[in-house]
């Protein structure tokens, strides 16, 4: 895609904000929207209905997820700019992404990175940040493990196993391309930052829990514990741990920088499990906005005022920033 | 009562917002303050001296359930709608509320469904929401249970059997006046809704998850889980899960119109255990305001930013209708 | 040290907010600032990158806590207050902030009494608020307890035992100056409150959950529970409960400044485990800023509202009664 041709047409006196609408849809539209942008839906015939309904978007698109490829001159046609987020990664594949020829809020090239749980921990590993330990082989399990299956999404398809023989067992049926990985003892924490190219620095944007089932339930010891996301508690962190979050979201864009030019653009999480000793050990990324930043929606992270004096959510944050680089003719710094 | 010939006399430029002082009524009595209308708490004796010193409550008046009904006459004097909530009712009682002489926001006939379990569990199952399966026979059970008592309030009274044996044998020595269900294995999550007339939608409003004691906390296995709720805690549920929210808000409020005319009114909720499916089970419903909406009071719920420009919270939702109801003398559509 | 002389000097058109860059200092300087007062923060030196970047933070300075008294006749220079938090006095220790030369917002004698575990609950009992039992004996524990060794901080060095023998045994080698109390059963709960002297009033401002590791996480039974705080849940309370909380907050003000003159004042906390019976014991008090109140930072606290017509958060709240204490000529009553 030639990115600078396409942008040439573009008038940014009218630039639109469009995504899949599913995961943060409403966040990433109502922020643009709040800060004057036009915006558009690309929705499943099955959900158009609900988001039709919604005061800040200016146009819901029905389209299955093969097709969104083709809707790329009609994007282009409105100037739009298409943010990412967990749901158009699952539903249309990080390598169509890839072709889509309209201009990304962020790297799009770093998409495949997050879908490969192997790259995964190589980046995270090259980062400098501490990750849980993997098992290449079930005779080296000498610990607790959780097992990640191939296509595990959302939490599903994860087991845990509390010794050698329990994983031995489960996996002997199932073919080779899972994951295994040390079991962290500790309580679950997921940072979510902005990597600003406009303003030039890392931002903590606040915290969450992830809220699993059945895991987060009550179940009494009536069933084995799953971990399906269906949403997310706010979290505020011991502000001593806030420096070293600070370090690992700086390492991790320094890693992107050199690995995936253009490097790490816009919002991104760390997720992490943070042991009775206040060590972080982080187990997985997202590359791009995720869900946990909804918890603030509308009314504004508290960790948002250490850069703007008044708190603001991660949709406005986007906005902020496409408009910021607009302005100053740097929009291919924040594109790909 | 006939309530148009009470809403002929109130001067609709003096409205008041009256409601008894506890549950939720600093969020519904701020909020109505904050809109510019009057607001009357009514107050047992022991809570009288909070409730007096707080800025946004125009009048306290003392008074025991019982006199409750007495209080109708100086409640229209006033020009007071009455706003329903769960101590009113559990403090009151339905049947009382039925003959209070003066006018309710939301369908006070509903409240004797919220009030009977079998109503209750009649009106969801009629709706078409998936609910818990309920057990008439202890014989039948084949799964573990949890059994609501006669009179069972806020959790109290609820307990757990794993199987058909512990059921049998913790009920032996009770009446007969208790529920079996299902106990559903997954998450809680409770969705808050408000039915506007006047702007003919079901707004999905915020969810939470109630903080129950002791099975929220650390009890170490050393004691048996208890169920009492205590608080709230903030939620925001994954973004493909609001369609179906939105769906099972709408199926309830079509039910309640077929059944228990003039229909669903105001604030409602919906209980539910969400699996590791994604599937919604509904074991409740609440026919107003819930306590779960006090987490965004004052600050505005993060869902309410999909109908109004800046996040609002319930006590205000409920404002807003009020007026707006008045301005376009549609005042009996949302009164009973 | 002569405080009415120090405050002679004092230009009250430049006053400062001044405290350690850790624990809540965010929420207080951000306050600070938004109400237009000066901020200093002190910082360790691995912090001060990280507080530099704060553009509501004038100044940064650099000092190791040993050190912290020396800064007393710069601090003075400045006009500034001094705001104790958790860590101020984890580091700078309750003795050596005694003899700091600067005016502290809050009673500087009662940080003595929160660093004593004997007089904490010494002064928890003459306030009448509930408690756990306390066993001064091993032998005569007679239920599940929890142990609190010496120098424990921030919940590390804490450790439960199911009955007498387990303490018995876990004990034995440990010299004698531990806290054994009743491990009570029920959620905990953290009220946060604002003791107005200029307002003449104990505010209840918020609650939270302390989010605790391993004890939150999913240790699956797969290790012994830890108590270490690594951040906070909001919460809201069931609304019945408030006027208790309330009551707790005055007889806790009532006690101090009965025990400890110049009384209460400012930010304070009691934390509590609450029963299914709804009784809350409290276990321990704050009786400065908590953490807890930075789950409402910026945003602000669904419960300011009882006080300000728009929610506010406790950095804000400090502010506000520094400047009207200084408009008012009454700085001496907030200061020691």
């Amino acid at each position: 895609m030639n990115l600078e041709n396409i942008l040439k047409k573009y008038d940014l006196e009218r630039l639109s904000v469009a995504t899949l609408a599913s995961h943060s849809a409403i966040n990433i539209l109502r922020g643009a929207k709040a800060r004057g942008l036009r915006t558009i839906a690309i929705s499943k015939s099955d959900a158009t209905w609900f988001y039709k309904r919604l005061w800040f978007i200016d146009e819901v698109w029905e389209a299955v997820p093969e097709e969104f490829r083709k809707l790329s001159p009609k994007l282009v046609e409105m100037n739009a700019i298409l943010i990412p987020h967990g749901s158009l990664i699952e539903y249309v594949g990080w390598k169509r992404i890839l072709e889509i020829q309209v201009p990304i809020l962020g790297n799009r090239y770093l998409l495949e990175w997050e879908a490969d749980q192997e790259k995964k921990m190589l980046l995270l590993e090259r980062s400098g940040i501490p990750t849980p330990r993997v098992y290449k082989r079930v005779e080296d399990i000498d610990r607790p493990v959780i097992v990640k299956l191939p296509g595990a999404k959302g939490g599903r398809g994860y087991f845990v196993a509390r010794n050698r023989d329990e994983a031995s067992r489960r996996l002997k049926n199932l073919n080779d391309n899972y994951i295994i990985q040390e079991y962290l003892i500790g309580v679950p924490a997921y940072y979510h930052y902005f990597s600003s190219r406009i303003m030039n620095r890392i931002e903590i944007f606040g915290m969450d829990i992830r809220y699993e089932t059945n895991v987060d339930g009550r179940t009494l010891g009536l069933a084995e514990p799953s971990f399906v996301v269906v949403g997310n508690i706010p979290l505020v962190l011991r502000e001593s741990l806030l420096p070293k979050i600070q370090e690992y979201g700086e390492r991790f864009a320094k890693a992107v920088e050199e690995l995936i030019p253009p490097g790490l653009i816009g919002p991104f999480c760390l997720e992490s499990i943070i042991g009775d000793d206040l060590s972080i050990r982080v187990f997985e990324f997202s590359a791009r906005i995720v869900a946990g930043t909804n918890t603030y929606m509308g009314v504004g992270s508290p960790y948002s005022i250490m850069y703007f004096e008044k708190p603001i959510d991660m949709g406005e944050r986007i906005a902020i920033e496409i408009i910021e680089a607009s302005r100053s003719g740097k929009l291919l710094d924040i594109l790909t």
